[in-house]
């Protein structure tokens, strides 16, 4: 599996939209995240677990407490294939209106023959 | 299933990313696409058919052809959704950086007493 296919599978859940929408305020323990999201923790640490290999999250152990945090890069990458294909899009738009205005100028100067 | 579950669970299939980036330049008929993919007709119609599900693509027949077109409202959604998370992420670091600045500068206002 590709790495975008795993950041965009990652976002395609609401809880885990969720978990990241929560980290993106900052760190959190999962018991913390689990407990928000009215979760028992098994199916809750498959999210973590989807989170985590699409390297949208790391979780590290400090004490007794597993930390979660957001990695950005992930989400950047996603951010940045939408921006590419809005990019080509926009200007196909872009070379179609000026296609359209050159036929209408065409059309008026004939217009005025 | 949530809009946003559907078009970030169309977006993480690397032929389904094909599909998009290559609809961005133009509409095309299914018949084109699946040979470009090189897919038997009925996998790819499957693939087809998520993108339809999450109003990303549409296809309508004109005679015996069904043409997609690529709609971008879908992909502006989840463009809008890694921004607003990115904008919180970005606010919550420079709000990190100006509490780092104001102790360094009460630590140095202090070590010149």
């Amino acid at each position: 599996m590709a790495h975008l296919d795993r950041v965009f599978h990652s976002l395609s859940d609401g809880t885990r939209r969720a978990i990241i929408a929560q980290l993106a305020c900052g760190p959190a323990s999962i018991s913390d995240l689990a407990q928000r999201h009215h979760m028992a923790l098994p199916s809750f640490m498959k999210h973590i677990r989807v989170l985590e290999e699409s390297e949208i999250v790391v979780s590290r152990k400090t004490g007794r407490v597993r930390m979660c945090e957001l990695r950005p890069d992930a989400l950047t990458a996603a951010q940045g294939w939408l921006e590419q294909e809005r990019r080509i899009w926009e200007t196909r738009l872009n070379q179609l209106d000026a296609f359209v205005e050159t036929l209408a100028a065409k059309e008026n100067t004939r217009g005025h023959k």
